[in-house]
């Protein structure tokens, strides 16, 4: 296949046409996510997640250029999930990276929602698998936020870099509790401001109540993204849990358990799809549904009417 | 059934047994769900929303006691999507309702995620209905964060507050395009800050080029609720709101929406669990998903074989 081809030769045009494939579940992407799938599993996936203010994107941008700077190819998927309606990524600060956009060897996408359940987090994975078939060397995953659908995001990371920011406020406490066992290297980003020592010791502190960690222990850095400090040092440790990840055995057993995820997402979503598609062309769905409405029968009452059906 | 009469007599250790049935998915949920379906629909559900540190639950305590007040009825769950790991919620500042827990008019209950695929969606919706059902007047669904699953977790709402505060940041721009849709009330808390004005100009902006809102002109209100400043006209506004809804036959619609997405989660739920069952007693699931690792067979087809055998 001709596209295919192409975007492993490294064709932009070609990559981010297979991506909208993908995206947009297009005839042609089961094809060709079939046939890419066997040059998959070389790529370094990095997540980058944290709360909003926290210079996400700068500090992917400097890490990119970092890794760049030692020859390695790199692609960026800037994932938002805090548009669920408008069907495309609100990025403005995309363009901080526009200086990148002119250089072959890095790859920028941004990414919206699309359709209900996983949607999003399933073209994250399909666009992860496309560029890693396509041979760079990093892949970026960046999310906004901290909710579900970002710890969902980041499930298709080998590593992932959790960003904090002193000064944040209240609810500080809770964010923390809930990303600190998906990080694999803490972040305290703008570290020129005040309240960085407390925010160190608060995340050692509770980095050292969580014993799941005991094979890696995840480190702590500082950075000033917008200052470039502190950068290379996080580009050699992402190196480091690279290198842990390969030797302990353990970046086989976290592909695995992502790949039965994905297929059980995968067997989901025809499903759901199979069951639209008999709804539609039965018709009864519309009286049911008034039936509930009207507290004639208990939804529950329908969804055991609606199984016996699809599964007679 | 003597927990259900209990439950709807206002007794509130009946009232959490049954949420944590629903939360569980024990064999007495699906009954008691049935059962109490029947009495559900007169609650005004409010879902409350907004970007950690934004005063939130401060919020929510005040807009309680404004209508207890009133002689009304109060429930709150408190969600944390933000902690998807620890099974449990970690809401340190619940506390600060401590004052609260002593009056038999108020319920509160924290809730955490369960599982995966929209447990916590799933088991928000059940509690909305058991606490309607219980016959309170008010219930309020408070969310941290503005990811996906906050947003899936809002929908459970008639009427939805989105919070804001001045001077959060970088990444506020991409936060509020996401939750500009979902927002039927827009608050500034902590309205005495700087930077009030222009966030409160910049709402006003975004909010004019959303043309979808039409019937209902989404207000914008400022409040200051550390300071009870600015409650009572909140609780005014749900009250005109929901008036509203009652009136243009928007409550109808918006619920009749909700129930049919409630259905497909159930559906969907429940196949979920046949194909877990089903995948266990066979056995070969783990050899395919090796040859998957191996590159000897792609996902996609592994997925075909598995679907036809679901339905065949």
């Amino acid at each position: 296949m001709e596209l295919i081809k192409k975007a492993r030769g490294g064709d932009q045009r070609s990559i981010a046409r297979i991506i909208s494939y993908a995206e947009n579940e297009t005839p042609e992407a089961a094809e060709v996510l079939q046939k890419l799938y066997a040059f998959t599993g070389m790529a370094h996936i990095v997540g980058i997640t944290g709360p909003p203010g926290s210079g996400k994107s700068t500090l992917t941008d400097k890490l990119v250029k970092e890794y760049r700077k030692q020859g390695k190819t790199v692609a960026v998927l800037a994932v938002d999930p805090t548009s669920p309606y408008s069907g495309g990524a609100i990025l403005g600060d995309r363009v901080r990276m526009s200086d990148l956009t002119l250089d072959p060897g890095v790859y920028i996408r941004s990414m919206g929602t699309r359709g209900r359940l996983g949607g999003l987090s399933k073209g994250t994975a399909s666009a992860v698998k496309i560029l890693d078939a396509c041979g760079f060397n990093y892949i970026f995953i960046e999310t906004v936020g901290v909710g579900q659908s970002e710890v969902d995001i980041v499930k298709n990371a080998d590593t992932t870099i959790v960003v904090t920011v002193p000064g944040l406020g209240d609810d500080i406490q809770a964010i923390k509790a809930g990303i600190l066992e998906i990080g694999d290297i803490f972040i305290v980003n703008k570290a020129d401001r005040d309240g960085t020592d407390r925010l160190l010791m608060e995340l050692k502190m509770m980095l050292d109540l969580n014993p799941d960690k005991a094979a890696w222990i995840p480190p702590i850095l500082q950075t000033v993204a917008t200052q470039n400090k502190g950068i290379t040092e996080l580009a050699d440790t992402i190196i480091q849990h690279g290198d842990f990840l390969r030797q302990s055995g353990q970046l086989i057993r976290q592909r695995r358990e992502r790949l039965e995820t994905e297929i059980f997402d995968l067997i989901i979503n025809r499903i759901t799809q199979q069951i639209i598609r008999k709804q539609n062309e039965d018709g009864t769905f519309e009286q049911e549904l008034q039936r509930v409405m009207d507290k004639e029968i208990d939804p529950y009452t329908l969804v055991d009417k609606m199984l016996k059906k699809i599964f007679k």
